[in-house]
């Protein structure tokens, strides 16, 4: 059964500014969600921010594998109901790829729990990216660098937690790194952020990009049932525990009752 | 020079229930506070919910090295700023001890970016806590465990981050583990999570928790001044690129334009 | 394509003690392979200490994607010359999984860098699973917890690297704690280490034992060519830097000449 | 009580290169020790590949709190004894710092598990330190990044496990990156290597270097006792178990006997 994939385009600059229109003349989630559907294992839809309830009901979510999110102009007019909602599905196992500028979205930000935070600074510089774990999935066929002729450049520090696995790291013309492949779990979901994907540049029309997408997406895919045990935080009852145990000592709380949240 | 420690107390339970009141008739942030101040290189003083700012106002919070929460009856309770406020200290680096049922505060979930819920019981069983990381600064002094005979039983999956470390883990009568002493950073600052400490036993008043609790203080202290460059994304000028480079591509920033977020 | 994974069994005990033939008549290596054999996208063959090279002929190794080692009465009597040749295989992308007394089999020590140490007690006592990171591959379909009524005791602290991902903790009837599904990256290969399966108890005849095998082989495949380039540590001549660069300063090495080792 | 710091050296290249005689006329050891010796908590001694048991005799293993290792040119020549004396010290507790070259060390490699191989280069390039990890305590009163006008190039992919964190990455300016800071831990010790240090360029000279050696003297410094106990397996006998359980099932093992390694 193929993975259902869903990219998620701010969808402004493309229609607002006419170098961006001129590289993803249909959008650069159609580029995206294009450069997914390569692989037959990926079935990719495409939803955007002027969408009502920017094209992410709860059932087309919950019938959502991996979502792919790129932003950059209006982090802020992505409501907060939706972003919880988001994270829900992120808890209960749906995969998320961050792109680019995504990492000052308010989705990427809440589930990193730090500033996201770096330095920028757009000059069509190029940057190389280097394979650091080359036996990660996400690096699976690439060679152990490429590049990009041009691109804008994000420098450290990069406000994020510790990765649990850095897959990529890049070099800069103007002499900054930054780690642009970062893997992470959230609840039963596995996050990506991948650096590059300037607007003004043709990012997503690069082969290798598209490759470490494909990657991405198959390896953030989960495919258990949603695993909505994590929202809870249920009693266990003496009588009901594994192991026989006798109550015992002073009590807050009366049988059966619900705890403090 | 010694380090300030401030001990957040929600301080409800030790007003309105008498088992509370008579195991910690001062409040628990008052015991927990007195076993910091059992080493001589830390200076610990109290803060509690009912106070104006819940006692964090920003200057005592700048003033502030290592913050330790306490709290489970109304963490809702607990403004929203106040909750950003502490969040930007800490990654500006100010250590950060979240306490037993805090798991669940507003500061915890935020800086950890998932549910952070687990399972529970209150039966009085007993809880063995394990060394498994015997070099941690944090288990400095400490046997390779050490039993609380009463305590409310805390049981897996706790859905939170992969730690950077995992300290401590329990074994429950009843027939469940935890993760107990877990840490991370979060931008400069380090957080740890230390499970023991249900209000209706004298867990505080234990040996055992006092240690880890001072040893973690230490090990949360960060000395430098407050990183306030982790709240900002910085452009970098094209003429003041660290190796030289020319300017070129499409652009969608003029010269010095702050960027989005 | 199928996953070749090839099941390394010591097969002594098999050969030389009653219980340990009653529940392996056929021995421990072709329970576990046949329970690999269970999903048809692997192929699973054997081998054993006692044949040439141990079955582990340079070729075999070569045409292995995912090795998995039961070793306990003899870890001694492996070549340290076959021990140095599956390290290679894992840096160059072999998967492996060990399997319990495994933890002390030269080949988890050289690629862990630690003792590998822990306690014991052979009891039949009750081991319980928990699964502490659901959406993890290792843990797919697997329920919150499972049981093993019979088994001997490992108990913390296991003297390993801080995993890259903790899977499974154990709770034990006498009141350790372990754990008990962790997983490592080495080079790129992707290593699992599982605690369970004591030769004296049926633990390879389980159902969610068998589940975890099938999901760790899975987990464990690195489909790209063998990374050999991993075991080189190439010059760069001057003169193909990616970024025009002139050779300036004192050197130690003539152009050409390869580095110290 | 001061930090007991031991530098080793390899102390070939100081003697038989006139380049290096020249920057280091007292070996490297001498220089590094010395800026150890700038902070009055840290004593710093040396010892050099040439001495009896390479300096590295049991007691004054034992009377070291943090080895510091630099070496190149003779790798092999260090016994494979001294090496698992000092891999035993490091997981009873003392700290390592291995430098530059000294990736390739048989300690380096022994207690990583891996390769650690990497690209390289001699051509006296710029290097520019990026701190990606602010408030971890080996970065404390750096500037965000600083540079080393002239030295050799390491380049990714560098054959290391995931690091518990990395504090710098390294740009060069022939277009490579590379992580210079990385930490572990290994039992109870704790293990920094350090990129920079090719010995025909003044960098132990450098103050930002000296900084971060001392912070990382700090860092790895463990106060407890030697933990000896990693190095063992102990048996827990039945009747001894913390919680009562009866022994049952069939057993490989009579009572109180030893396991098998």
């Amino acid at each position: 059964m193929a993975i259902r994939a869903l990219v998620w385009g701010e969808n402004i600059h493309e229609r607002t500014n006419e170098v961006v229109r001129g590289i993803y003349p249909d959008g650069m989630h159609e580029t995206i969600a294009g450069a997914l559907r390569q692989d037959a294992d990926i079935v990719a839809e495409t939803a955007t921010l002027e969408q009502p309830e920017h094209g992410l009901a709860v059932a087309r979510l919950a019938a959502t594998d991996v979502l792919i999110w790129w932003g950059h102009k209006d982090h802020g007019a992505v409501q907060d109901e939706i972003v919880e909602r988001v994270a829900r599905r992120v808890w209960e196992g749906m995969g998320l790829i961050v792109l680019h500028s995504g990492h000052f979205s308010k989705i990427f930000k809440r589930l990193m729990g730090t500033p996201c935070s770096l330095k920028w600074r757009e000059a069509g510089e190029r940057e190389r990216l280097w394979v650091v774990n080359p036996g990660h999935p996400i690096a699976a066929g690439l060679a152990e660098k490429f590049e990009l002729e041009y691109e804008e450049m994000y420098g450290e520090p990069f406000a994020i937690p510790e990765p649990l696995e850095t897959v990529f790291i890049s070099w800069f013309q103007g002499g900054e790194v930054f780690r642009s492949g970062v893997t992470y779990r959230r609840g039963a979901g596995s996050v990506f952020y991948f650096r590059p994907g300037h607007e003004t540049y043709p990012t997503y029309h690069d082969d290798n990009v598209g490759k470490v997408l494909r990657n991405a997406v198959r390896w953030a895919y989960n495919p258990a049932p949603a695993f909505s045990a994590l929202l809870q935080a249920p009693n266990v009852p003496v009588d009901q525990a594994l192991e026989p145990i006798v109550e015992r000592g002073p009590k807050l709380h009366a049988a059966g009752e619900a705890g403090f949240r």
